[in-house]
């Protein structure tokens, strides 16, 4: 890993107390996005890191997933595909429930973005409790293809998502970790 | 305008009729993500129209405005600022209603995002009736910036979205017109 990129991404991360509720402190990502330079070394590392991994396709989720996960896939000269919440994908879909601390959630992908040859990179910005990114590596798997890694920009590690993620790949890993 | 590009852009963009509801044709512009040579060539391409045009700052509007919005911020060197759904931004923030067909949206955008010396480019996905571009440009001038352009893949032209737009700048391009 690129010790001095690690800090620069954690200089620019900005700690929100109480957001989204009481007793959170949310991590902002979005000063990231407001400097070019920090971004490019970003989609540059991560192609670096991805570019003989063998991955086929990269998957992002909405929406901050799309943020670094296209930009990497044209670095990369592979296709995105969209994960989006339900209802929003127009075409025909998959879709996959999963639960959250209060309700459920779905989540969809077109039918036709992956087929049974392809290793799919699954891409975030944020590693929380890994409920999404688990959905979505089902919704993958739902459609023949194969989970050949996941990333994040930043992996809350004290919560242990990766225990949800291991079971498609022990290829998870994130730029930032706390 | 690059009338190969248009061909190609066209060529890839999905008719899905009756989405979101009867009698609608929805444009889905989920192939060209799957194509990441036409992806990269669309970012040129916008490079190329707007690096010499003074703008400052690119806002994205959430979702699809993030998918171009971002890469073509980075490839210019300039930064990306993210236009969302109320609530969904955790810092301080501006905030911008608008109405719909049926009941009425709420947009924010961080306070720190932009100042009075910004010229701002306003891009999303695809120019309909122009209310949430609307919406965006009204955020960006309560935080004292200029907007100096509109941006959108696709328009709308018959449903005279623009209209609303004029207010603000008489720049407003889309890559493919409808």
């Amino acid at each position: 890993m690129n010790i001095d990129l690690v800090e620069k991404v954690k200089a620019e991360i900005r700690d929100v107390v109480d957001f989204p509720k009481e007793g959170i402190v949310f991590k902002d990502i979005t000063p990231i996005m407001l400097d070019p330079q920090l971004s490019n070394e970003i989609v540059e590392h991560l192609a670096t890191q991805y570019k003989d991994s063998g991955i086929t396709k990269i998957a992002g989720i909405e929406s901050r997933g799309f943020l670094f996960g296209y930009p990497l896939a044209m670095r990369l000269g592979i296709p995105f595909i969209l994960i989006r919440k339900k209802g929003k994908l127009p075409y025909k879909k998959v879709s996959y429930s999963y639960d959250l601390e209060y309700g459920s959630a779905t989540i969809e992908m077109h039918e036709d973005a992956v087929d049974a040859n392809d290793k799919v990179l699954v891409h975030d910005d944020l590693l929380a409790t890994g409920g999404s990114a688990e959905a979505a590596a089902h919704l993958i798997k739902k459609c023949g293809a194969s989970v050949e890694a996941f990333n994040f920009l930043v992996s809350l590690d004290f919560l242990e998502g990766d225990q949800k993620l291991k079971q498609f790949t022990d290829n998870i890993q994130a730029i930032v970790n706390y």
